[in-house]
């Protein structure tokens, strides 16, 4: 963030609210039809956003597909691309294991090779992820003194190996070949730094291949992305804000907690998340509820899905009013279009809501949805810019200059 | 400003005026209700906005409440984070005081101490501005070789000192030890760069001592804040622009010169700027006619007010259209809702009218007012824009590349 914001930041009681449907933003299936969020029947959005200053934003950057990590970031007031995450890094927050600070991750292919050690196979058949999992329990075996190690599967033939120890670095080289025929490469230090890294990567690497020596497909693996936790300033340092995240998705508690947000667990659905927001109000001043579903029924291509589960979080929104937050702000981290199975660069709708929006710029948008929310107050903005935006109309950055 | 943009300046006879209603921006008093803008009978705002191009900026940035001086930086074309500008010389420039390069202003406050010297009241009873004017007068006597000295009441106790001289320097701490029952502070050098202006303020406290001491309650002063004019290319040099203000108010005459404009003094209102705006039309292609009394009824929480000032400027309109200038931009450096009473982070509404754009983009605001300005061209953009816009408009940037 731009130091003189932080100089402008003033904490107080004013509470802001973030209500993050995952891959909001969608597509019509067919030319002149509505989008996910313009079918759903969203009684307390649309007269929310009659009600709030509306608009676009690109997570990222024009024309960027987000990923869920940085389209996060940058809902928080993170531009993703000064805080680029290293491979390893996004595989372990993406099953959410709770890396901490020294910790070196690296995501680790399960591969073939025939008897000369040559790679024959760089995925193992694709072998399916229970069997990703028993590898990985197997694996548990390594034993390298001062050195804790974490295998876990993530999907299919792929997995995540975090070390954990005193002076250990990511300057460690990739292992993957990138080709078959020849055998793994060397876990080469990059820097002096890394050269005790490589050293435990080297054995980690012998000891496994000893213990899947005698599997099929899976008798070899490939290492690669090794990457520490990257230095990021929290929301409470740079904000100000006590945050609270209330996820039930591991990867959103994994961000949270990097960005310094406290996180509630156990949390299952839309109900306790209420619960907790109610529970915790008075702890707080910054609140990120999270609905994941609306993602994933866009990724799968169900369009119906998407659309029921824009109508739950529907059917909350006024008892988050009820709390009376002093800005509520209702978006998503990026789009996921049924149509596309996947997630898109299109803008994704948001609506910024307080009190004093209320009396003021309201009215240009008669719905909550993409549509409306282009031809409202914002048109399209870059997403860091919301949290901005938020704190300004909370009150919590004081006037710069005389 | 970039220096790209600097390299394709290019002179020319077309002519920019620039109408500023300072604090223009507002909010309804009531939910669903009109803003100062839009409540405002502005036949002559209105059609000119029909025929323009109109948005709303964030003269700083998103979520940033603006004080006027940088307000102003961002409408001129100068990102204000880039130019921080010291307290002495907001302080110097808030009375109008014409500071020239190599000037160091600090802020003083006259204060109270007692017979030990130690510091009782550091704002010696709040004593009126009558009395601090009458005071700063006594404290001319000061005489130190080779320095120049000003020494002007502000507001209150407020003062603020300027030294002119050569090699002065503002790496000078401050003397204000900002509690009581101590002594006043040294006022030491923070550099060798700072010794000579040390020396000098130590005597300047010294001798102003002893004309204060059979003062009551003000026997005693502290210094903070000392600054140097800070280094801003001129509008001439950046833009290849001959700028003229016509202001009213001494801040705003202030800023017009370190800017690098001409400024016409003695001007008591609209009908003089108006008369001044025809007397230099030929001499000038850059105009900035200042209005401060919007921003004042905002403050007041006058709404009606504030709605009376937007319709005497509505008033001039014409007049100014008599001129044909190239490129008219009217908006505000800010918003000042009345009904916050202060200046807000809201966006400001603008309308951009060239001959050029009245053939083209116009038709999409009915009105000049905050809605009918976000449903237009620009959307909300950062105000730093609004003068290279004027500039492309008034064919004063060549062409960038083949």
């Amino acid at each position: 963030m731009d130091k003189y914001l932080e100089d402008l930041i003033e904490q107080s009681e004013k509470r802001i609210v973030f209500l993050i449907l995952d891959g909001l933003g969608g597509l019509p299936l067919e030319r002149g039809g509505k989008t996910e969020l313009e079918s759903a029947a969203t009684p307390n959005l649309d007269a929310l956003a009659a009600d709030s200053e509306c608009g676009l934003h690109q997570p990222i950057g024009f024309g960027v597909t987000p990923g869920s990590a940085p389209g996060h970031f940058a809902l928080f007031g993170y531009q993703p691309t000064d805080y680029p995450i290293g491979r390893g890094v996004v595989a372990a927050m993406g099953i959410g294991f709770p890396m901490k600070a020294g910790d070196v991750a690296a995501r680790m292919n399960f591969a073939s090779r025939d008897e000369q050690g040559n790679i024959t196979d760089r995925r193992a058949g694709r072998i399916p992820t229970d069997e990703c999992a028993g590898l990985c329990e197997l694996l548990n075996q390594v034993a390298i003194s001062g050195v804790e190690i974490f295998i876990k599967p993530v999907q299919d033939y792929r997995a995540v190996v975090i070390f954990r120890g005193e002076g250990l670095s990511d300057q460690v080289a990739d292992t993957d070949p990138q080709k078959v025929g020849v055998k793994a490469l060397d876990p080469k230090a990059l820097s002096a730094a890394g050269k005790k890294t490589a050293g435990i990567v080297k054995e980690f690497i012998s000891q496994s291949l000893e213990i899947l020596k005698n599997e099929k497909p899976a008798n070899a693996l490939l290492m690669r992305g090794f990457a520490e936790l990257p230095h990021i300033p929290s929301m409470p340092e740079l904000f100000g804000l006590k945050p609270l995240a209330l996820a039930v998705y591991p990867d959103y508690k994994g961000i949270s907690r990097l960005l310094g947000m406290q996180v509630i667990e156990n949390l299952s659905g839309l109900d306790d998340q209420l619960d907790a927001l109610k529970s915790y109000w008075q702890n707080f001043d910054f609140f990120f509820i999270h609905h994941k579903y609306t993602d994933s029924k866009g990724e799968d291509g169900n369009f119906k899905g998407k659309v029921a589960e824009i109508e739950k979080v529907d059917a909350i929104v006024p008892k988050i009013l009820e709390m009376k937050p002093d800005v509520l702000v209702v978006t998503g981290d990026h789009s996921t279009p049924a149509l596309l199975k996947a997630h898109s660069s299109h803008p994704v709708p948001f609506l910024i809501h307080t009190p004093l929006v209320s009396l003021t710029r309201s009215g240009g948008a008669k719905e909550f949805g993409e549509r409306a929310c282009a031809g409202d107050v914002w048109g399209v903005i870059e997403g860091t810019n919301l949290i901005r935006i938020a704190l300004g109309y909370a009150g919590k950055l004081k006037k710069y200059g005389a």
